[in-house]
């Protein structure tokens, strides 16, 4: 079902009632853009810590605008084993729906708005026909305002007098004392003939201010004046007289269209409260910036600190699955290995899954898999529920007896709960909504800072001696890079004590040194990202490399990961075992595996098989390209230095043959 | 003529003719927003001077997408004493050409959208079709991307191989060499059967870097190694069999195909170059952020200084006039009450002005003057160019013998030649582009700091004993406040000597202290626009109010505006005296009698009439309200303030009777 202002009134009954019906319900969104900084690879260090990436994403997505929201509940219907969907597509728009509401800008990123274009999306329908928001904060100011007006209307008497202004007036200047005297004999007129209301000209707001004082002060009772504006939007003063029975039912009546003028002005945000009351399971795709947004726009602004973040996503959406994240655990990431939506949802048409059956009543738009319509929010819901639905009911094969369908309340599920996807963290594979975050061991991670000249060659040149290395720029003049050999890095160290030009500090290093600098908030300020940098962006080269192939993955577990075992689940062990999953770590562990050694491995490599995805994007697909345009930057530094040949060149580490 | 990506390459002869036979051509752009500031009135404070102006457009307004450009030329035929018209609307969108181009972010403002919205702009075009387009310096950079490649090819023999990363391979990885053993096969077999080439399968760019390394040190000559895209947007490698002369005419379409890529990728810039090149007279309406977003999107970006924008401006369009502007000015600001377009252009219908006759060739859109379709650039751009015609031609009607038609190059225009329309700047009426700007005394002006609380009201409060005051906020501490006679300034600094809570200092003072601060930058840093400005804003209640309205215009003319006399149009002279003007001053100056004392005033109040704007708006018309939103908010304040009557209240210059 397609939802836009026009019929947005009727379609909330009905989404309330599919939502308190509902089993699980998905959800997409789709955004103006995924980053205002440099780049979209500077919004994804390979290195984030979950702080970091929370931070960078609140600081450069949050600008954006989620304007098309897809909503699909799903509702096992178990006398015909069957799911009902019904999905909603709401098309979401800041609409200013009066004078005194806030103006919203937002950010749009040129390669997404062409892709979203690309895809047939519909930007007439969205700022044309969008449906309007509020925070819960704009909609307390907005009923202030409105209680202080009703207010001052009682304490008033009969002239509905609005101050308009802070400067009271007191004295009517002689440029519009005429002005004033017509009106005066206009209401004169009224008091004594039949006519029961007069309209006044449209006039400007000092002039309304005076005739508002002036019949204040002469008229004491039997009037209503009022502010009303006409087809132009031009405002003018109606005057009617009124007796007391007569007056009550108006304030009634304004009380009711100023009653209904703030519902119309929450509109959208009314289905995530409805969402968050019903506490239903929420499922979603790659799903942090979809809840980062939600929030921000509906809710109300993030806060800066992660965990408090956790806590009002947790208060707002109590469950959520993110569908990405859970095809990349155990059991499915040995037998899923791309998943993005749409691969995704290809694999889960084959064995060892089923495809779940599902109906739609006659009034909801059905979703015709066959022809697919990524990236219709919608659409996309739909498709990410019917996946979490085959994942889930794949775990009911391990059962014995085995049962093919698992409720989404199901324990077998726990596991898969407020761990949302983060996207290209190397050693981190997800977010824990519910409590601390995995702290993976980075000891064979060195922070190197360097003139701003230097480029991923040169770091390569300055490494050459250690084999296979992984390279994550922070910034032009600071990167990571990570040793396949920990025992490497005392080495490393050992030999950059001299250097003049460069600077090497373990991560632990890093981490102590950042800690100190009491203002967090000023690395971002000074990693790159400029006020203006949504501005005219640099001309790149580009190429769809991707490093992280090169590195070969010989580091071992992290202790501290394998520590996290908390709210393990006993009946996680019982497929984990029956399938033999090769872990270095306790088949027990509630992350299910990915973060093993074993795991931290296949989990790089799913990543860079997403390297080659195309232009077009959304939050999803969009990262691997703009990396390569950044990685792309480099490398044409780089051509030009091999160029020219008189540039002085990295020193090396050691004294070995260069071998490129 | 609706002009997209589609029709582009067939409009722009058209255009390019047009241009070159033009007597002037008119201008309009529509943009996505007007200001990324707290509101619109923070952008045009009524003492800016004409550098703060600037600099607050150039950093507030130029991160918005000019996407509609209208270009309407105009060209007189004597033997029908007609003008033919030629009027192009052109939609643009910054799409990303390919994978290296820039992706430009921009920001939107709900209410300019919404407004556009309204007028049926349609967004579905400007976003799916927008003609792309590069500044001078991302055209050289992609051009030099073109011939580096280029180079590199020369010098590789055969195979065209570019270096897509920085970093060499210098091995095959163990997992990949089964891959290139099928390429390698899939390669010889190529050579040896009759086929002439083969496309590999798309892979990821590691591997095609793999490719390419292998080929290259395998196979010397004979092949022809290159990049290519399929429908899905995955690349994929395609191997030729090649003798020396097959390669030559491989390299020539390539390179013919590459120069196809720039002009495209340049796209509309190359209207804006004909037209620069064509150094006619460009006509615009309240043009200043029209040229500034021209400038900045099409040829580079924007000086810090106004002086070197001015520069770049006039090598740009070294001819402008801006109606709004010339409607302003004697001998019209008598006859014409409200200058915005739609107004203008209904007014200079009416006696004493006469509309000129027009006609439009065949295979351009004639547009129906009686239907208005307001705020499509074409038609702006059009009826701005028939606003100018009726003008100049009334200027004729002065001459002995009178003359019915003004030519475009006439030095009857002069007066009006590079002077751009100041938004809501109560003293200065125009940015002078070809000279230093009017410099008005300010000796009636007072800048006042006090603590944050303070509202409006607080400031009519401290000033009550001295009559009408003109209060111009800065921000949330400071503001200026404009007496209605500058012998009072002593008074008022004398009294406030002892005052704790408020500071005031002449207007002198002010510019004073503010050169001395080295950074001036720094200023706009701490005048409340922070990086965030753009999200939710606060809510407020509003009016139509506007306080100018109360300034009583009893100052003089500041001595140093009538001095600017300059430039003196002796023709001019003759008809200011002819029509026996009114003007304090002397009737030859060039600035036609707006900068007189009696221009300064009734500016005023023509800047005023203005205030009663609807909601939605362009850039001319999108100013009023925000402002009233921004008195909005401290009239809200205000109002909690009068209803707790516990507050401190600010102190009183003098102790005089509370009038209200």
């Amino acid at each position: 079902m397609e939802v836009t202002r026009q019929n947005f009134k009727e379609a909330l009954p009905k989404l309330c009632e599919a939502v308190e019906e509902a089993d699980f319900i998905a959800i997409d969104g789709e955004f103006t853009g995924i980053s205002d900084g440099p780049s979209v690879s500077a919004l994804t260090n390979g290195l984030d810590t979950p702080e970091e990436r929370y931070c960078k994403l609140r600081k450069h997505s949050m600008n954006f605008l989620l304007f098309q929201f897809g909503l699909c509940t799903f509702k096992y219907d178990p006398t015909q084993s069957k799911y009902i969907t019904k999905a909603f597509n709401f098309y979401v728009f800041p609409k200013p729906f009066n004078r005194t509401s806030p103006d919203i800008k937002f950010i749009c990123q040129s390669s997404s708005i062409d892709f979203l274009a690309s895809q047939g999306f519909d930007f007439n329908k969205v700022f044309c026909s969008g449906i309007p928001y509020l925070t819960q904060e704009e909609e307390s100011q907005l009923r202030e305002q409105y209680e202080e007006r009703r207010g001052q209307m009682n304490g008033n008497g009969s002239i509905t007098y609005t101050p308009n202004s802070s400067m009271s007036v007191n004295h009517i200047p002689e440029d519009q004392r005429a002005f004033i005297k017509t009106v005066e004999e206009k209401v004169d007129d009224l008091l004594k003939n039949s006519e029961k209301s007069v309209d006044l000209e449209s006039c400007t707001g000092f002039q309304r201010k005076l005739i508002y004082q002036t019949l204040n002060s002469r008229y004491s009772k039997g009037l209503h004046v009022e502010t009303l504006e006409n087809d132009k939007k031009e405002r003018y003063i109606q005057i009617s007289k009124v007796d007391d029975e007569e007056r009550r039912r108006r304030e009634q009546q304004k009380q009711q269209r100023e009653q209904e003028e703030l519902n119309d002005a929450v509109g959208f945000s009314r289905v995530i409260r409805a969402v968050s009351k019903s506490g239903k399971l929420i499922v979603g795709h790659n799903m942090l910036l979809d809840v980062m947004h939600t929030v921000h726009q509906f809710c109300g602004p993030l806060p800066e600190d992660l965990d408090d973040f956790k806590e009002v996503t947790m208060s707002v959406f109590p469950r959520l699955v993110d569908t990405k994240l859970m095809a990349s655990m155990q059991p499915f990431k040995e037998i899923i290995h791309n998943t993005s939506l749409g691969e995704l949802h290809k694999r889960l048409r084959e064995k060892p899954f089923k495809s779940p059956q599902t109906e739609c009543p006659d009034d909801f738009q059905s979703y015709d898999t066959s022809s697919e319509q990524l990236h219709e929010a919608g659409y996309d819901a739909y498709i990410t529920g019917l996946c979490f639905i085959s994942m889930a009911n794949y775990l009911g094969t391990f059962l014995t007896p085995p049962k093919s369908h698992i409720a989404a309340r199901s324990k077998l599920l726990e596991p898969f709960y407020n761990k949302l996807f983060l996207m290209r963290v190397i050693d981190i594979p997800y977010l824990n909504m519910c409590g601390p975050d995995l702290q993976p061991k980075r000891d064979h991670v060195l922070y190197v800072t360097f003139p701003k000249e230097w480029k991923t060659c040169d770091l390569y040149q300055l490494f050459s001696a250690f084999g296979n290395i992984q390279v994550s720029w922070i910034d032009d003049t600071s990167a990571f890079v990570s040793l396949s050999q920990t025992e490497q890095v005392q080495i490393a160290i050992n030999t950059s004590r001299y250097a003049e030009s460069y600077r090497i500090q373990t991560y632990a290093e890093y981490l102590q040194s950042r800690q100190k600098s009491t203002n967090t908030n000023r690395r971002w300020a000074s990693d790159g990202w400029s006020d203006t940098s949504y501005g005219a962006a640099a001309m790149t080269t580009t190429s769809g490399f991707s490093h992280s192939r090169q590195h070969s993955m010989k580091r071992s577990i992290s202790p501290s990961l394998e520590e996290q075992n908390c709210n393990a689940d006993s009946s996680w062990t019982h497929y984990c075992s029956a399938k033999k999953i090769k872990t270095d770590g306790d088949g027990s562990q509630t992350h299910a595996g990915v973060s093993g050694s074993e795991g931290a491995s296949s989990w790089l490599e799913q990543q860079t098989d997403e390297g080659g995805a195309c232009l077009g994007q959304d939050q999803e697909e969009a990262a691997p390209d703009a990396s390569s345009t950044s990685q792309g930057k480099r490398n044409r530094k780089h051509k030009k230095r091999t160029s020219d040949a008189s540039e002085t060149t990295p020193p090396l580490l050691f004294d070995v043959p260069q071998v490129w």
